[in-house]
């Protein structure tokens, strides 16, 4: 299959959600403009995107409900599942190990790490912490192939660079500087601090 | 002065974070090419930036840092600051109350919103709880411009409606639906659900 842009597969990700709402719901077909106007875009890119992921519907129906949520899913998630570790259990890190469990059955975030000796051992938000040194090797051990950073920033190029030295192909980063990636991998920001500056700066005028 | 679109108000606070290190580091002068490197983008991205910032640096001795950084702020911030509420105060709300609270003088968190009555009345993360169904009065009493959303996707359009209706003009939102926004609001939506999506689909190939 080739490979999606990146903006194509985050709209997926959005039309996955309407999708899952419309089976729970009980509905069996949509249109590209109902769901266009539930996923905040124009039917047109819909119909775009949804071609370019290889699916059509029919004009007088629209889409199968469940015939695209399956094709979606195909796309976006590997069928034997993600294997993710968190870095860092602050405050953020802890919130963030609750508020991704469960949420989606192809990714587990299946062990923490940190630097604090009173954190290693236990279990925090469902997940087993260990001491951050260890993170290349038990990474490796684990198959964990997507690292979620929430370090301080002075820490977080680092623990990337043991993140990419388990194999981890994909990083999630909330520390609040960029990072050198490295080939085959990809890296996504979630800048929380400038957003909020973004929206203070925004909100002022 | 003219309005500075959103990716370059990214950018810029990206470069005052570089420039903030630099002053602490006791440096005076910086060229484009370094605050490029340092902010990883491109030399010229950074000279057109601060061109349309209205600041130019000398070919010999580059960017004045202090001054730019006065600059830079001056466009960023409201001078007398913002005051922002947070609504959802469950493991991710609390989160964020303690990753905000002093990481930035100009934006102080002044209150907190929850449902869960055994909240209300309390201070959580050094910030006052209140009654949800308070909002609009209390917002627009303690004159709060910028609202944080962070309660579960089904009531952040609520949320958002009786921020907008207590005069809120920046929403910073964590709730994974888009928002319906009304005109002279600026919403910045943060997907946290949506971003490991995307890695993990990356993560895979």
């Amino acid at each position: 299959m080739k490979k999606i842009p990146g903006r194509t597969i985050e709209r997926l990700i959005g039309y996955r959600r309407v999708l899952c709402g419309q089976v729970e719901a009980g509905l069996e077909n949509i249109y590209s403009h109902e769901l266009a106007a539930l996923a905040h875009v124009s039917a047109v890119q819909v119909r775009r995107d949804l071609m370019e992921a290889g699916f059509s519907g029919s004009p007088s129906r629209g889409y199968d409900v469940k015939e695209l949520l399956d094709r979606v899913d195909r796309i976006l998630d590997a069928p034997e599942g993600v294997k993710a570790a968190l870095v860092g259990v602050g405050n953020m890190g802890r919130a963030l190990l609750s508020y991704f469990s469960g949420r989606n059955q192809k990714i587990s975030v299946v062990a923490a790490f940190d630097s604090d000796q009173s954190k290693v051992g236990r279990v925090i938000a469902g997940c087993r912490c260990y001491p951050v040194t260890s993170i290349t090797d038990k990474a490796k051990q684990l198959g964990i192939t997507l690292g979620i950073i929430s370090v301080p920033g002075p820490q977080a190029q680092a623990t990337a660079d043991a993140l990419f030295e388990a194999g981890v192909t994909g990083i999630l980063n909330f520390a609040p500087v960029p990072l050198k990636a490295r080939t085959g991998v990809f890296v996504e920001q979630v800048d929380i601090m400038r957003a909020i500056e973004k929206v203070a700066h925004f909100a002022k005028q």
